[in-house]
């Protein structure tokens, strides 16, 4: 990309770019990879939250997704979208809502691993006449939550859920520590293989299992053999960033999320630039902090998306960045009221911090996405 | 405090909860220490950025505060706040939203350290007929924006502004770097004498000076003598937090506020519990890892307020915390659904992961406060 157009100087600076041509590419080459590999995708909506960018990572309103909160549930429900899993181990606090989306008509899975949860669930079945579907969580890489694909207590679990029970999901998030191919190609293999092993226990037992769900960014674009894997879900890779591109999973021309900044002044003495994109807008993640290259709070780049090499922002105070310039650049070349590009390095953490989106079309054209928020 | 009133379970978890009784205590703490020594606070309101809060932190419609946003100081202007210093050194392309509040007879003031601003300020004006007020950022303590109070760009920049300038700014983010009493009261005094000497050479040269405003939360609290310093700003002081506490300007029981979260979970071969709340309840704030006491994510606490000694949140994504127990505690003590309250490491950035915060009122009610959000 050598030339945008002269929009994208106009919106008051902090605010967030996605460039839609980049983002129609990122959710077309999975969609076909997954598809190639004989499953399908249930594409998590939390990156990005809003009801535009669902049209691009969903087919139909039937399609099958992914959702971080039961305020996603709802907003995407309302807009017509029938298949979500809500993948957050389900606090009974939060039945109710659940129970008033499935008696709206809408397929809301919802996630348990431990027998408290299946028992919460199983009591206010019975006492509103309410069915739930339920996924349980299975432990595929010892990172967080979920059980182990032969501990005994799955079978207890989908025996007590009796007619609630869907299928079992399983989410690699170790998978982000992995940094060469053959690595994300085992790990997506070892995903693929606990829900294997925990369908196989199930099935043996005489408990038929409808739905395999794996997945994760990286698993997802690394995964050899999805065969007996219902769906496949992953997230981040709709914008991608540069914790993806440190891991392998993408480059930096996949990146289709920034920051617009404009400089407002210069430490002369340390060669720094002093930017309105503090950690407001760029957000706290610092990601690529403990990856093969740290790129501070973001990769520095021109409006036209193109590279500052060795240029990151470097520090941050809440609407401050601080870029240090190396040997290559004077503040001369960067004048007060210049604007640069941020690429960040955890989009989902970055998106969280913008209301509104803006977003360049593939024809040039201007957008505003608008963010679902809240829980 | 001990007991806490039933309501407190029944917002949806996660969710922001403010202590009205602490807030008021650490605001009038300040407001009469500062006033006692002789000066008077320009409170930040970029912590909390509620029109409730302002009520709070402001005597009068008329009384001085500081923005870090125009999205602030429209919307205080709108609420009839009069007095609004916006504290992120101005870029050119913003000064038309600036007029436009000046010309509601706004006194909104901008900040700027370079020629470049204040050249773009000039020219504005003489363009558009609308005069400005300017604070010019002296730097204090290398830490960030300014300039030096001997540099003679100083006067230039002064004079250039001519009847725009108002005064001068620092704001002593290097403090936070302090942990000791008489550390913290020597950069309280090398950032009032900072302004102090850069007046002197304003005056020196026949450049009148009507304010002198300087600040930051550890500094004002430990500020011993603010002659000749019209005002004094701060701003996390309002619910202070963990960042806080290890710099030794609060302590626990002053933390007014907190994260309500949910158990979701247990992984009872690591001795984890799981939650709901995860960076995007909590932000990816790590203030405190690089201070004498490291809280993770977040001290955890009963939903009485009281401290669950030792437990921090160790790690999360973007919907989960992890709690790792230590062996004082077994994960039977936290069944799921039994819910906890996390106190932040910096106030500021977990209260900016949240649209709407629930308030305990001193006489046990429920209030709501909506944040202004956006830029």
């Amino acid at each position: 990309m050598s030339t945008v157009p002269d929009w994208i100087t106009e919106p008051d600076t902090p605010y967030l770019l996605i460039d839609e041509a980049k983002l129609r590419n990122n959710i077309d080459y999975l969609r076909q990879r997954i598809e190639s590999l004989g499953s399908r995708l249930r594409p998590h909506l939390k990156t990005l939250r809003t009801l535009e960018a669902a049209e691009y990572l969903l087919d139909s309103k039937n399609a099958p997704a992914t959702v971080s909160t039961l305020a996603e549930a709802e907003a995407y429900a309302k807009a017509g979208y029938t298949d979500l899993l809500y993948a957050v181990g389900i606090a009974p606090a939060k039945l109710a809502r659940v129970a008033a989306l499935r008696q709206q008509g809408i397929s809301l899975h919802i996630l348990l691993d431990n027998m408290m949860q299946a028992q919460a669930v199983i009591d206010f079945a019975q006492q509103s006449g309410q069915d739930f579907s339920v996924f349980i969580e299975i432990d595929s890489d010892d990172h967080r939550g979920g059980i182990k694909p032969r501990d005994p207590q799955l079978l207890d679990i989908a025996k007590a859920l009796g007619a609630h029970f869907t299928g079992l999901m399983t989410h690699a998030g170790g998978s982000y520590a992995c940094h060469t191919e053959q690595g994300l190609k085992d790990f997506a293999k070892r995903e693929c293989d606990a829900v294997r092993v925990a369908r196989y226990k199930l099935e043996s037992a005489g408990l038929p299992c409808a739905i395999t769900s794996v997945g994760s960014t990286p698993t997802a674009h690394f995964g050899e053999d999805f065969s007996d894997i219902s769906e496949v879900r992953a997230g981040v890779y709709t914008t991608f960033d540069l914790v993806m591109k440190n891991i392998g999973v993408c480059d930096f021309s996949d990146i289709a999320m920034s920051v617009v900044t404009t400089v407002i002044g210069h430490n002369k003495e340390k060669n720094w630039l002093l930017t309105d994109s503090g950690w407001m807008a760029l957000s706290r993640d610092r990601g690529t902090a403990g990856q093969s290259q740290d790129f501070g709070y973001g990769q520095v780049c021109r409006t036209d998306g193109s590279l500052l090499e060795g240029l990151c922002v470097n520090s941050t105070s809440q609407e401050h960045g601080v870029i240090e310039l190396t040997d290559d650049y004077q503040p001369e070349d960067f004048p007060v009221g210049h604007q640069l590009r941020i690429m960040p390095n955890h989009a989902c953490a970055t998106a969280a911090m913008h209301p509104v989106y803006h977003v360049l079309m593939s024809d040039g054209s201007h957008n505003t996405w608008q963010r679902i928020i809240g829980w």
